[in-house]
């Protein structure tokens, strides 16, 4: 039941170095294709991408996601970005008020839908290829700058980056969840019990895992990461900010 | 350059009538093990997956959802949710206060955009064994309904069905906005003569399209679909339900 398919979306990993050689446009192209081939709420499209190639301005946006050096080193980054302008500016044009529903919470969440699933889309198209892919979410600890950089108008709101480029290193997965965690049968699962097994169970895998990798010198459980990151509560800015965008508000 | 993943990915279309053939446990498993194989922010795992065969079950969703008869019948239903009860447990657990992380709209986020890029991964699996596959946003129509039946607990967010199976149609694909619409070359395109220009572009190719489909009964423009669509607000209880929830708060 395996095919080249699944088999490519199994072996994903997050790749962090690249070789210094940029994607070619038809590259770029194909993994857009994709992007736009993935499913859209009612055709909405509500979403667009960001390619940038620019050296100094990926610079710019790597220092600004948290000095991550393959924001900088790759061999091409994507911007995707939540995207009601266009919507915006069809209802101005038609004079018709669309207002409630561009700052509704359900347009907010249709956005990021779209703009995610075409992402995983460019995400496996690029995989197919050879090439690797992080996710960049630390694009989003300034998001006024990137906003600025990017020049996006109100009503885009830039989610996260992507980086693509050709692997110089093959890194490692990381165990996830187990299945019966993330996924239920005919309705959640709640009782406690087994939720405290799955968790010590998911513990244990996180602790061998880290332990085989750094010859015993770091042992920490998940729950552990997981408490300690909530901890720190990221982005505060968010809730206003997407509000002055035109987002969220109702 | 296109290879059996793109060309998979390109090939998208929804399927919304399925044979009478349930999806194999073995099938559903890779489905979500795909799903599990995506990106997720800082390994926060932040979304669940319901799976419903239940007839009955699946027969009051697909009312709730808006009598689309393929909700009821397919090979599978999946319910993907955002999902920061686990963690929440967690921080309860571990007397540690994490609520102003759980209630930000930056983790509200991070659940949309992990809950649909783990989707997305499933859907492309689907459609490389030879499923159709179908999203189905109408899941949100009555969204407080849906909960009662999945049984999901505060944290949990119902955001999206999708529906699988065995394809007994082969639909057409509705053109997608240019490239160069969706894509921006190092800054967003704001230039209103260009912008005008490509909406004109792309409601000329919807309306050939729609022209072809029905030998010239229907002659609509995406501008205007997008604009009548969104003259009409839909599920404006989604801000405060999602807050009742415990997200999107601050």
């Amino acid at each position: 039941m395996l095919n080249r398919v699944i088999e490519t979306i199994l072996e994903h990993r997050s790749i962090r170095r690249y070789e210094d050689r940029q994607l070619s446009d038809q590259q770029i192209r194909i993994i857009i294709q994709a992007a736009q081939a993935a499913s859209t709420s009612s055709n909405i499209q509500a979403y667009s991408i960001i390619g940038v190639k620019d050296h100094t301005r990926k610079k710019k946006l790597a220092e600004l996601a948290g000095n991550q050096p393959y924001v900088e080193k790759n061999g091409h980054l994507l911007i995707f970005c939540a995207d009601l302008y266009r919507h915006q500016q069809i209802g101005k044009q038609k004079a018709i008020d669309i207002s409630t529903s561009l700052e509704s919470t359900e347009k907010f969440m249709v956005a990021l839908i779209d703009a995610s699933i075409a992402a995983q889309n460019a995400a496996i198209a690029a995989e197919s290829m050879g090439l690797g892919i992080c996710y960049i979410g630390g694009l989003r600890n300034q998001l006024k700058e990137v906003t600025e950089i990017l020049q996006t108008p109100d009503y885009v709101i830039p989610l996260f980056g992507m980086t693509l480029g050709y692997p110089l290193h093959q890194s490692s997965q990381k165990p996830r969840l187990p299945i019966e965690h993330i996924y239920h049968e005919e309705v959640y699962q709640l009782d406690q019990k087994i939720f405290q097994e799955k968790m010590q169970e998911y513990d244990q895998i996180i602790q061998d895992y880290y332990r085989k990798r750094t010859n015993g010198k770091r042992m920490d459980t998940w729950t552990a990461q997981i408490a300690n990151m909530l901890a720190h509560p990221k982005r505060l800015f968010m809730n206003e900010f997407v509000r002055k965008l035109g987002f969220n508000r109702k």
